[in-house]
């Protein structure tokens, strides 16, 4: 079969779908979010069938443990799909939302209405629960989505896609509002790449082969998560005990995880208090330990050399850098460097010099006394997120509906002319 | 000389001025665009002596009387040039606004921080009054900007730049602030497109040939403003004089201007009230009519026949299509497929039909009951505008400092962790 030919009319069909869905009313859209809920619950054996089958597959290709790990379903993790979906349903509806409208001199009335984005294309790598919550994202905002799984979780994809489509069967959307890549033709990811004029962003979701892949390849907005560098900075002014109880916890409450600390800043005239304290922490939670020169000294035993490549490293791992600074310009200036622009935390009581940071630290999300791992969008209370957003422009940080979706300008007048 | 060195040093030196700017004043950059308003006018007859120059070499390169009228300046442009600069000072800044600041149940607060998205690379023709107007939109929303202007303008944008320069020199605020590229090799603009390691946004400001040019060779984000195919569409419960007014003004009130109308629908129940006392209006315009089949017996004498060409023609002339559709949802429709997602307009004194409409063009400006000629920034009270944008992403419709700025999220904890 011709897999350029099969995208291109996935696309289109996703493209007639989205006209209809930018008209759909709130109340459409949830009750195929609950009914797909509802689906995957009675679907759960199906579910875990299929998903066993991936499974056996995986073991034949001898994928790593971590991967079988990720890519395995259980009666908890199909449940905790479908509250994700009835979470996502009783958010409030951004779609048509106006705001700022104001009168201007002419007398025309000028605002903003939020309006969907049209087509979200998402690639993502084997946790099958990513079909369920991103197109739980999608249809929420009111989008159409393409979705192109990895081939190793493929039956489990598919299974919890016919959930969605039954759910969207109990109302009057389209089906093609939400459409799987049915195929394992790695062809596929670059034909969608290619169909700018129907796709109007792009969504990776994998490793950082992956995004700078589909970053050089296409031509449609991407939404780019290319890492996690994350720090934490102690200032001269910072409460030990919340220093030290920040700067442990955003290294090990989870090691795997992109809002984890990889480098520690402390300054100058905080380190000596803080840093032999810090040392044993780590070592206690079996952190390995690469520091400056200045900072080795006072970490104690067991702590090794950080060469220019650690402050550049997201270590996913135990693992964590140091390094002592002469103060906050210093500090600002270690993370706008080698940071990754995802999220960078200041520890002080200092009202001035917190407010500096937030200001002067160019990242997706700036924290002042608070661990890095908050940086989530349930944790901001945007119900869910469709990923992080390391760019600058129109979204940053956790992207929820509001990402999804975009402000056009709406003008009342009552026959208002141009003089 | 290397033109690629020498833009490299142009970013280099643009990157360490936003990184100052980011942590500005309103006051810093206030006073810098009045001192730039005032150094304007001191300059005048400098101004006027260097337009000279650009002047005569336009004529003896022959350019167009269109394109010398768009070149020169004079004592009133040169005010208003300076006037600009004063009313960009007078908005409010957003820089470092912060909304939406919102406890969660964790205890932390959440919310969102403008800031200025960093360098701005601005690639423009002919009119030098841009080179204010984009540098003083840039200034007051801290960025830094490098900008290109078309080399038959060069002494004149070399001139205002000094008088921005000087204004820089009023406060703490570093001149490489603002920045022109001061030689006209053409190879200048393809070594600032390959700079994405340092520039954040490129607006290209001229016609489809640069845009197209723009997009294809960076991967840095592009303000794109493509075309501006609008359209009025006069609904079955269109006021029949509003409907006259405001078909009349979009389409005559100026012609070489993106958001006039090139595309005028009608709904058949109103075509033959309003099509043949818009036609002798039209003719008495001097506007060519290519209308459909269906519309062009009733608009009268001397009407031709429009080809599907012309539903994606931007005529920027005394030209206008017409055409009669069934009602709402073709008139959507057509919009949809031929517009170029600029401004379009419906006059109804239905109030359903006017919010379906609004709701579903997909465009960056959708009016009702208002002429397509009030979508610019000033009279959306944006104050001025960089440039009008096609896309979905980011910025829809007028760019103005909004445009210019992006928004991170901020978080204020009290030791908080997590759990």
């Amino acid at each position: 079969m011709d897999i350029g030919q099969y995208m291109k009319d996935l696309a289109v069909a996703a493209r007639h779908a989205a006209t209809r869905l930018a008209s759909s009313s709130s109340a459409e859209r949830n009750a195929a979010l609950r009914a797909g809920a509802k689906a995957l619950r009675v679907a759960e054996a199906e579910l875990l069938e299929a998903n066993r089958r991936d499974i056996e597959r995986a073991e034949q290709d001898e994928l790593s443990e971590a991967l079988r790990e990720r890519l395995a379903l259980d009666a908890e993790r199909v449940e905790s799909m479908a509250v994700g979906l009835e979470q996502v349903a009783a958010l409030p509806d951004l779609v048509g939302e106006v705001s700022e409208l104001r009168s201007q001199p002419s007398g025309i009335r000028v605002g903003r209405m939020r309006v969907p984005l049209g087509v979200i294309g998402i690639i993502y790598e084997s946790r099958p629960n990513v079909t369920a919550d991103a197109a739980g994202l999608c249809l929420k905002s009111g989008n159409a989505v393409i979705m192109r799984g990895g081939s190793e979780a493929l039956h489990s994809n598919l299974a919890i896609a016919a959930c969605l489509h039954s759910g969207l069967l109990t109302t009057d959307l389209p089906q093609k509002s939400v459409q799987l890549v049915e195929h394992s033709d790695r062809a596929a990811v670059g034909a969608l790449l290619g169909l700018s004029e129907y796709v109007d962003m792009i969504v990776p979701r994998g490793g950082r082969g992956l995004i700078e892949r589909v970053n050089a390849e296409t031509r449609i907005p991407v939404l780019s998560h290319l890492e996690g560098i994350c720090h934490v900075y102690l200032d001269d002014d910072a409460d030990p005990e919340r220093a030290l109880a920040i700067a442990v916890n955003a290294k090990t409450q989870r090691y795997g995880v992109c809002n984890a600390m990889e480098t520690l800043l402390v300054a100058k005239g905080a380190a000596t208090t803080l840093l032999p304290r810090l040392g044993d922490a780590y070592r206690q939670a079996g952190v390995e330990l690469r520091a400056c020169p200045v900072a080795r000294p006072l970490l104690g035993a067991g702590v090794g050399a950080a060469s220019e490549e650690d402050w550049t490293t997201e270590y996913l791992a135990p693992v964590l850098s140091v390094r002592v600074v002469a103060g906050l310009d210093e500090a600002i200036e270690h993370i706008n460097r080698y940071g990754s622009a995802h999220s960078d935390c200041i520890v002080t009581e200092h009202q001035g010099r917190a407010w500096e940071f937030l200001r002067r630290v160019d990242s997706g999300s700036v924290l002042v006394n608070a661990s890095t791992r908050f940086a989530d969008g349930f944790e901001y209370g945007l119900g869910a997120e469709v990923g992080i957003s390391t760019d600058k422009l129109h979204a940053r940080g956790p992207v929820g509906l509001e990402g999804l979706s975009s402000c056009k300008f709406i003008v009342l007048g009552d026959g208002h002319v141009r003089l």
